[in-house]
C-alpha cells in the first residue's frame, strides 16, 4: 500500500468507493470482475483501519473455514475466491489479522486503494459527484460508501454519557486501571467486554434493558452467536461476571468517588471506574448524512438497488444495509449484496454483466430479499 | 426414540437407510419432503450412535453457525432447515451433544428410525432386497447405505499393528495410564491425540510419514482445518508435544519393557505404553461389500447418482462418496448429494420431485461435479 501523504487518485474517477474495509474492498473486487475502469478505493488510514484498532482479544465473531469450493464460502471472506480461515489458519482472527487478509485481498484483486485519503464532505455537481477531502477534491460519476461504524461511538443517548468509556476506545482490557467495572449493555460488545475484563481478573457487571444473554432468536444479528456463549459459558464458573437483566439503563452521574449509574425504574449502580458503554455504533454515513433519508431506526433508507433514497449515483455497502427489517450486518450477509450495486453501476455504463451469474452460482447475489422469510431452524 | 428390542419396521418397505447419523437421516428427510412412503431408519444402536462414542475432548472441525437463513446453513446441520450452532449453541460440538442435534432433527423431521436394528448382509431377490439383521429379515426396493466409518478403525496395515491402541477407542485421554505416548499419523485425529494428551499433562510424539501441520492444502478434506491449526498453536507452547516428520512408520513391535516403533528408513522410537492408532478408517459398507466394486483407494465405485455400479437400488450416502478424486468428507459436502439420491429413487418411484428446487436454492443440491475444479482460495 502507499503511504498515506502520496496523492495518486486522479481529478476525476468513474466510481470512488470509501472505505477500505470489508465492505469497500468487496464491492471493488466486484467492479473489477464487471471491467469497470478507474475504480478507486478511498481510504481515510490504512486498509482496515477500524480492524487494527480493535480490543486486542476481541475476535471476529463468525467462523472462518474454508468450505468455498463446495458453495459454503468462509464466513468472513469478501470473495467466493478468498478464505480468511484458510490464509491465516484462524477461525476467529483478531482485528489486526483481519487487517492483514484484507491487505492481502487488496493485493490478489489488484484494487485501487489510495490510503490516507479522508472524505469529509459530498457536493453535487451537474455531472458528477464532488468529494471533498484532506488532499484536494475528487469528482466521481459514482460513490459507494462503504465506512463501517466502529469509528463511530455512540453513547444511546445515555445522560451524562460522556462520564463513560465507550467499547470502541478500549485496546487491552487487562491494561484499564481498576477492577471493577460497570457494562452498559449486554449485546456482543456488552459481553466481549464483560469477558475480555474477568480473563483479566477483573470484576464486571453487565446492565441490560433486557436479556440477550437468554434471547434465543434465531437470527444472529439479533442474538449472541454462539462463540460468544460459548466464551460466556468458559468464563462465568471463574464468578466474576455478573449479569443483570431488566436495567434499562438512563443516566450516569459523577461524584468524588465514582460514578453513578441509574436505571429508569430507579436503581442504581455504584461503580469507581467510569462505566464502559457498550451502547452500540452511530452511522457510519455521518460525513454524508445530509444525502441520505434515515428511518426511525436510524438506518440508511435505501432502493432495491442500496442507491440512497436522496441521491441518485451514491450507494452505501456494509453493516448498514437493511431491508424489510433484515439486518446485512455481519459479513456473510452484507457481501452478498455487493454485487447488487456492482450490477446497477454497470449497468448504467453499459458494461456487460454475465460474469455475475458467477457470483449468484457462489452465493453471493442476493436480490431475492423473501428469502429472508424463512423459519430456517426447526431445531 | 423406540427401544432397541421392539421391532416396529415392517416386513416389507420402500426404502431402508441404513444408519442413524447424519447421512442416514439427513437423507431420509428430503425423501420425506419428497413423500416417498415406507422409509425407515434402521440404526444398529441409538441415534448417533458413533458420535456417542467420540473420545470426550473431541469436537465437531467445522465450525457451527446458524447462517441458514442467508444461505450460508450450518455447515454441521444435516438439512437447511436446522443449525446446530443455534440450538446446541455451540460452534464446535462434542459427540453426545451433536448426537442431542441429530435426535432433535429425527424428531422434528418425524421421522422413521428403528434402533437397535442391526443390519448384518445384503441379498438380492428378484424384485427387492433381503436386510438380514438381528431382529429378522427385512425386504427393501431400496437401500440407502449411510454406516460412518468410526466403527471401522484401521491400522493401516501396519505390521504388529495389534499393539496399537485406535484412536477410536480412547474415551478420556486423561483416563489412559501412562505420560509418554507415541501417535501414529499426523492427520486430524492423530493431532487431535496428541492434543488431548497435551491437555491431561501427558508427551506425546506424532510420527507421520509427511508433514500434514505444515500442509496448506486449500481443501479442507486434506488439510488440517483452522479449528485444529488454532488449538495445536496454543498447545505447542505447553512443549509436551514433539512433531515428528518423514516418519514413515511400518512395524510395531513389542517386548518385555514396552513397545518400539519402526520407521521403514530404518529408524525407530521407543515407548513405555501401546502406541496410539491414527491410522484412519476402513469403510462404513463391509456389512456389503460383496455389492460394491472399489477403487484403489478403497472407496466404492459410486455411478452419478451415488448408486453402486454393482447392484442397482443400492446407494451410498456419506464420507465414503468421491467423484473425480474429491472427498465428501465434510458433513457440509456430503449433505450436498442427498437429494441426488433422492432424485434417483423419487424418479424410478413417479414421485413429483420439484420441491428439489429449494434444495438446490438453498446449496443442498450439487450435481454439477465440475464446481469443484476451481481454485477458490487466492487468498
Amino acid at each position: 500500500m502507499d503511504t498515506p501523504d502520496y496523492r495518486r487518485v486522479p481529478d476525476h474517477i468513474t466510481v470512488a468507493v470509501v472505505g477500505a474495509g470489508p465492505a469497500g474492498l468487496g464491492v471493488a473486487r466486484v467492479l473489477r470482475d464487471l471491467a469497470i475502469p478507474d475504480v478507486w478505493v478511498l481510504e481515510r488510514g490504512q486498509v482496515g483501519e477500524s480492524f487494527r484498532k480493535w480490543p486486542s482479544s476481541t475476535r471476529l465473531l463468525t467462523p472462518s473455514f474454508p468450505g468455498n469450493v463446495f458453495g459454503m464460502t468462509d464466513l468472513n471472506a469478501i470473495s467466493f475466491d478468498s478464505s480468511p480461515g484458510w490464509s491465516l489458519k484462524r477461525e476467529h482472527p483478531d482485528g489486526p489479522d483481519y487487517a492483514k487478509y484484507l491487505n492481502m485481498a487488496a493485493d490478489a484483486f489488484r484494487l485501487n486503494v489510495q490510503c490516507g485519503l479522508q472524505v469529509k464532505s459530498l457536493e453535487t455537481e451537474a455531472d458528477y459527484m464532488l468529494l471533498h477531502t484532506n488532499h484536494g477534491e475528487v469528482r466521481a460519476d459514482f460513490v459507494i460508501w462503504a465506512c463501517g461504524q466502529f469509528a463511530a461511538p455512540s453513547d444511546g443517548g445515555l445522560i451524562g454519557g460522556e462520564h463513560g468509556m465507550h467499547y470502541a476506545s478500549v485496546r487491552r482490557w487487562e491494561d484499564l486501571p481498576g477492577e471493577d467495572f460497570c457494562i452498559i449493555g449486554g449485546y456482543e460488545s456488552g459481553i466481549d467486554a464483560a469477558i475480555g475484563l474477568s480473563n483479566a481478573g477483573k470484576r464486571a457487571t453487565v446492565l441490560d434493558a433486557g436479556m440477550p444473554w437468554k434471547d434465543n432468536n434465531k437470527d444472529p444479528s439479533r442474538a449472541l452467536s454462539p462463540f460468544t456463549h460459548q466464551r460466556l459459558s468458559a468464563a462465568l464458573p471463574r464468578g466474576n461476571i455478573t449479569l443483570e437483566d431488566d436495567a434499562d439503563i438512563v443516566a450516569i452521574s459523577r461524584d468524588g468517588e465514582g460514578f453513578n449509574v441509574l436505571a429508569c425504574d430507579g436503581r442504581s449502580w455504584r461503580t469507581p471506574n467510569a462505566p464502559i458503554l457498550a451502547t452500540g455504533f452511530g452511522s457510519g454515513t455521518a460525513p454524508v448524512s445530509e444525502w441520505f433519508d434515515y428511518d426511525e431506526a436510524g438506518l440508511p433508507r435505501l432502493t432495491t438497488q442500496d442507491e440512497s433514497t436522496e441521491l441518485p449515483g451514491l450507494f452505501l455497502v456494509g453493516p448498514e444495509v437493511s431491508h424489510n427489517g433484515y439486518l446485512f450486518c455481519f459479513i456473510y450477509k452484507f457481501r452478498q449484496r455487493f454485487a447488487v450495486v456492482a450490477r446497477a453501476i454497470a449497468g448504467r455504463l453499459g458494461a456487460d454483466t454475465s460474469v455475475l451469474e458467477l457470483y449468484r452460482n457462489n452465493n453471493m447475489y442476493l436480490d431475492n430479499l423473501s428469502c429472508c422469510e424463512d423459519d430456517k431452524c426447526l431445531c
